[in-house]
């Protein structure tokens, strides 16, 4: 039998994962030590945990399977949090193994150790635990696997102390494969009835594709589905968007949840199928549902359904398994017209010569890209990128509800991976761009061919656009305190961490980098120099 | 009345607090445009929540004041988290305000919202509160302040919803004047008696300086006793040591304490004085107390006192306090000659012409910057830099013990405002400084004269050393995985930030750099590259 370290790859690399993310320290030798001869799983170094976990959560994002980050100490976990809140809320499946100093030196507070280790981490994770002994130690890493793949999946926590991980003990390795089952469910067949009658019965249903699609592959039961209904889809509201639950290029799509759009202002049936309802960024100033029009509510974590507004009928369930019970639950559907999209509002250019518009710049980057995979990590200019960038697949576009800064440049390097022949390019902020650095070791150690697009507007303009609305003093004076942050080279700091960047400052530089980004074999960075003044919405 | 943004900055203000750390978000608008008007209050704007802690944490170090970061919801704590350990450590009376999403969207889990934002931070910090109602909130951040400061001091959280900040109620501000008053405490006088009766009656005393002496401005009480009793001084153990306890240059300064120091096996006993006793890396090897040895142990924070090892005499107090009323306890004295120092052991000369070794390194750090107060955050050069850095004052040399990478850079810019007349000096390792790289931004905009030395040996040399410690296959092998982290071209990186930076590979040019970065007005960095094969120890 094998010794714990062992162990514990032969559980992970049973569970099909051949990676590990880390950033390791003193207390992670023997699992280091015992990788020394392994060829079946990879040790992917990273030089900051944040990096490690939004590598394991872009990994797990596209291969939906699970992935591992282990991670170091204390001070490793509250590195790597913020990134696991972003894991949390895409669904994906990673286990987190973290390091623990010795057992006897815990007690003591000894040097990066917490008495409390799992508070920091219980809001981040499906199930938190710390083995207790040696021989637990594989069977609790199995357990993690099994609780994080089984659906609603999610991450994991595991604390493995050194002194167990160190342990001469021999220990038994449990059999993987009897804990891997189809953990999916689908809602009981009166709820299916009620809101397949529901959905046949209205005039003019609107239905809400949720990144949930996405995650388990459903975008094409949607498509049947819409299809079927002769009903227009939008995706679903931007705060709560990650993934694409619709073609864009679809003749039914009609853009994004909004409640002003006049397609819902006029529905008399409203479907959120894998969408949350809603993701609030600040207090609605206008109801996000319009008054008094039925709802449909369908996702697989329980939690979301009713968690602010009440439903009519509710599906809780595998996305797929939803939609396709809906489908055959479908009574006669009276033929629908799609009604047609609105007219695109004709937006005006910018004036030649002045500083780069990020519309502008984000039509270069939707166009030049057309067919690579999207990581998005921009906050103000994130909303358009959203609305213009083409988007398939449920793979073709990729960002995160957390607000975690810096989760794209990592997510990307993980995305990359698991989806070899495609290209993948994340677009950043400037702001973001300082919190994911250590991202561009990985992806010059890597090599993977991302391309990172930083739109540098040299400010933190969420923060304008914020006290904007506020409409206070700053307004008053246009002084905005808390918003210039100009200064970096991104694009030389890129270069000098290896991978290699340049600075544009109009469209044609910045189409020719794209264009050449597609090319090349390793990764780039572009730095484009837009308006400091365009706050955004 | 003021409204609560308002007096939330009287509140800061009245408590001496001149600088406002943060990283803001939309949820900081109500403060960012009070502080528009202002003049008693600067808002440091930071790209990173670490920078802002390590900031505010330095800053609180030297002035021995209270500071202040304002954190930006879940992702922004979560950031922060790690260098708020490095506080808490160092006893640094930071507040740090937290601005929270709206109360009504936090029960609907919105964005960047947590269920339990305490849990995250109550390790962390003496007092964690959530403000419940607007007038409260002066309140509430004058009693963080009260907390903070009172011995033994500490990090203080207060979270401060939007909505509430936002409140167009008028609210009272306290008056902080009665709320600040001397709260050092000192031993009962049958424990001073007791402690006094030993250090008299011991013919071998060894005194151990701790870190608390420099927080409280004692050493110089410590140096009156020491030269009373006749008695050598060792600064505390590498692993709890933060500050310097003892100058290094006084003629009864023995070095650092280790239980193999012939001054310390011959001792009949150990005085331990605002030190910790001990804070473990991993669980001793050989006992590190000498078997019966009497020990005395004084500290302000009763929870390190009998941690781990029994006393015969404990003081429990403010160290200036303890060491006074020793002094005047004590009984005659009899004449004591201090032995003499060991021998120093002769450094093998490192082979001419090739890679630097860490030693040759620091000795022309150390002797370049004599006279700067130097910010140690390199792992395996750290003990080394210790052993040799010139330590006259308690302000002379800073350490975290938290194992908070990246601490240093910004914690030396905190250093470098409270301390305007001095030069400082951070030494980082390589993998050090991709946890702290906002900090050069700070760096930059600041436009301190701070200079960043890295040690750059490629590697995770800490890493490195346990895989050799722990003598397994990557010693058999000679593979260290996890460890190789070269790539980046620091000194560039420095320089795109917009501090400029240089590489060197020999001690004349490192000597020539730290020469001119003494010199200049603005920070530098110089990036010394050094053998990746030397692991340490």
């Amino acid at each position: 039998m094998p010794r714990p370290a062992e162990a514990l790859l032969d559980v992970i690399s049973d569970w099909g994962v051949d990676r590990l993310f880390t950033c390791p320290g003193s207390t992670e030798a023997a699992v280091l030590d015992a990788l020394v001869l392994r060829t079946d799983v990879e040790l992917v170094l990273t030089t900051h945990e944040g990096v490690a976990v939004s590598m394991a959560d872009g990994l797990a994002r596209v291969t939906r399977r699970p992935t591992v980050a282990y991670l170091h100490a204390n001070v490793g976990l509250t590195n790597g949090l913020s990134n696991l809140g972003a894991a949390q809320l895409a669904y994906s499946p990673v286990v987190v193994l973290n390091g623990l100093k010795p057992s006897s030196i815990q007690a003591r507070e000894g040097f990066t150790t917490a008495r409390r280790m799992r508070d920091l981490v219980h809001q981040y994770v499906k199930s938190d635990w710390q083995s207790l002994t040696a021989p637990a130690i594989p069977e609790d890493v199995n357990r993690a696997f099994r609780t994080a793949v089984t659906e609603p999946a999610g991450p994991v926590w595991v604390a493995l102390s050194q002194d167990l991980m160190e342990s001469t003990t021999d220990v038994a390795v449990p059999d993987t494969a009897s804990y891997r089952f189809d953990s999916r469910v689908r809602p009981a067949p009166d709820a299916v009835r009620a809101a397949a009658d529901l959905l046949a019965a209205a005039e003019r249903p609107v239905l809400v594709a949720g990144s949930e699609l996405a995650r388990v592959g459903a975008v094409d039961a949607l498509v049947r589905l819409a299809e079927r209904l002769g009903a227009p889809v939008l995706h679903e509201d931007r705060r709560g968007f990650e993934r694409p639950g619709f073609p864009t290029d679809h003749p039914h799509f009609r853009g994004q949840y909004e409640v002003g759009n006049p397609l819902v202002r006029r529905a008399d049936l409203l479907a959120f199928l894998g969408a949350r309802v809603f993701n609030e960024f600040e207090p609605a100033r206008v109801p996000p549902l319009p008054a008094g029009v039925p709802v449909v509510h369908s996702h697989i974590d329980p939690k979301h359904v009713g968690m602010i507004y009440g439903v009519d009928a509710a599906l809780i369930g595998d996305q797929r398994l939803v939609l396709e019970a809906l489908f055959d639950a479908l009574p006669p559907v009276p033929s629908r017209e799609v009604p047609p999209a609105a007219p695109a509002v004709p937006r005006t250019p910018s004036a030649p010569g002045g500083p780069l518009q990020p519309a502008d710049v984000v039509d270069v980057i939707t166009d030049s890209l057309r067919g690579s995979a999207i990581v998005g990590d921009a906050t103000t200019a994130g909303g358009i990128l959203q609305q213009r960038a083409h988007q398939h697949t449920g793979d073709d576009y990729f960002v995160s509800t957390s607000g975690s800064l810096g989760w794209g440049m990592g997510a990307a390097l993980g995305i990359a991976m698991g989806m070899p022949h495609r290209h993948v390019a994340a677009v950043l902020g400037d702001g973001v761009f300082q919190f994911g650095l250590p991202a561009l070791w990985s992806a010059a150690r890597g090599g993977l061919p991302v391309t990172y697009v930083v739109m540098n507007n040299q400010s933190y303009a969420a923060v304008g656009a914020a006290l904007r609305r506020y409409g206070g003093e700053a307004v008053a004076r246009q002084r905005y305190p808390g918003v210039d942050i100009a200064g970096p080279r991104i694009a030389d700091i890129s270069t000098a961490f290896g991978v290699p960047g340049r600075r544009v400052d109009n469209l044609a530089d910045l189409r020719e980098c794209l264009d050449t980004a597609r090319t090349v074999d390793h990764p780039t960075l572009v730095e484009v120099m837009t308006d400091p003044a365009a706050f955004g919405p």
